[in-house]
């Protein structure tokens, strides 16, 4: 008998419990096995497909989360209405070849009587906290438990979430979870639009005016990296945002490690980040100075 | 050449970085060895050898963490004057042929830029929470890195700090920590007093006094216990500590598990917890109904 040209990868393993995921953890480290997560909130699209490729260039075994945190949501946002598709997901990722996925059900995360939240100060406070207040404890709490049960070597992440890397390799070095915390570069669309689930929701006309935000950043680094004041570099991308329809959240110039509000621009590693609405969405991009 | 009857235990390994230990856990581990972690703040009593000697029985191997962590500390507290003798407890440690220590410095722990707390609601209100607001989000977070950068199999805490051994229970469910935590019978004097670092604050006649607190307890488990009424007991509690000369911060019956004040005590595991102060020195102390 012929065996077909190329055999399909088996389908991941699906591990629905903390336990078996640190069991299976246990059984890789005995094998010296090193393993790779991609934490994810499923929706799975090309960004993310980005970081599980690159997760399988980094280590022997690729593990993908998928869990949509409610403890990130605020009440008044899109918790209920955020796109899941497990079907679709599990068969992106089994064409990728990853080893496991980690899948609990919310009530494998919160089970009754939960009551501990980890918060991180520092990189965690201002921008996307003036806004989203709780988001980042949200997020620490649900890495913190995602990472201690899937116990990889390294997790990727995406830098279009830049104030939620810095967020968990803040936490990450402070409680000393031995995991490296790897960032990986925003997928865009040709126009610059970065990847996000969220863009799902945009409306046709919404999806036109879209690309403006990076364009926006894009021309408040060139401005600044060429000598340009930063203060009227940052008012010209907010009244671009606004002439093309968005309700501005913030745009900032920060430290691009410490996210501290910047006091010497020509000595510090530098990153503009954005928030804006359009229509009912909320978009949020960053880019190196 | 004759060989001494007893060769006296090889000294321990001490790691005073999270890296090393994490390095000396990996090893353990892929040798098959589990291990027992004890953490302490140092001043070592027969309580905190008592510890020790379980950890051995339950293990292959025996970790003692030595950290006086100024987080758990209010600054009215007594951080600066805790007693500290590293090498009197690094020699009773030898001694019971404990394997490795984790004596981190200060600034090991809390390097600059640190910004995470982990914060326990349930079991962390309440109770010492009314008087050390801050106290257990200081524990949480220093247990979570011990356990994190020690990587035991099993904790051991002792019971007589029970309100944290439940505070710890709920943090390390919750996170999904891998270690299992095991509680450990309040050792105790002759005349009842709670063996504590603290002890040694107290002056002579305070010394005589202190048993009043463990006696106060006992009696009123007793009336409980035989039908008398929880509330009547607990003021007779007060009214005996008050009288010894105590100022009593709280006595309390609280579900042994949830901490919660209690509904049923026919029906739900009890326990009665009381902190009092006796001139300068807290003592705190509870037992099982």
């Amino acid at each position: 008998m012929s065996q077909p040209a190329e055999t399909p990868p088996a389908p991941p393993r699906i591990d629905r419990t903390a336990a078996d995921a640190q069991q299976r953890a246990a059984g890789w480290r005995m094998d010296r096995l090193t393993s790779a997560l991609v934490p994810t909130m499923g929706a799975l699209h090309e960004g993310h497909l980005a970081l599980v490729r690159a997760a399988r260039e980094r280590a022997d075994r690729v593990v993908v989360s998928i869990f949509v945190n409610p403890t990130q949501f605020a009440p008044t946002e899109d918790f209920a209405s955020y796109p899941r598709d497990h079907d679709t997901d599990l068969a992106k990722l089994a064409a990728l070849g990853v080893d496991a996925v980690f899948m609990p059900e919310t009530a494998e995360v919160y089970p009754p009587g939960f009551a501990t939240t980890i918060a991180v100060a520092g990189p965690g406070e201002g921008l996307e906290t003036d806004f989203r207040p709780t988001h980042f404890q949200g997020v620490a709490t649900v890495v913190a438990k995602l990472l201690l049960a899937t116990q990889p070597d390294i997790a990727i992440f995406g830098e279009k979430d830049y104030q939620q890397l810095m967020v968990i390799r803040r936490m990450v070095a402070d409680l000393t979870i031995p995991v490296r915390i790897d960032g990986f570069a925003t997928v865009r669309e040709s126009d610059g639009l970065a990847l996000s689930s969220r863009n799902a929701y945009l409306t046709p006309g919404e999806r036109e005016t879209a690309p403006v935000l990076h364009r926006a950043l894009q021309t408040a680094a060139q401005a600044i990296t060429t000598g340009g004041n930063p203060a009227q570099a940052l008012d010209a991308a907010r009244a671009a945002l606004a002439d093309a329809g968005f309700v501005v959240d913030y745009v900032e110039l920060r430290n691009a490690e410490t996210l501290d509000v910047v006091t010497n621009p020509a000595a510090e590693p530098l990153r503009l980040l954005a928030a804006a609405r359009l229509g009912k969405t909320r978009l949020i991009d960053n880019i190196a100075v």
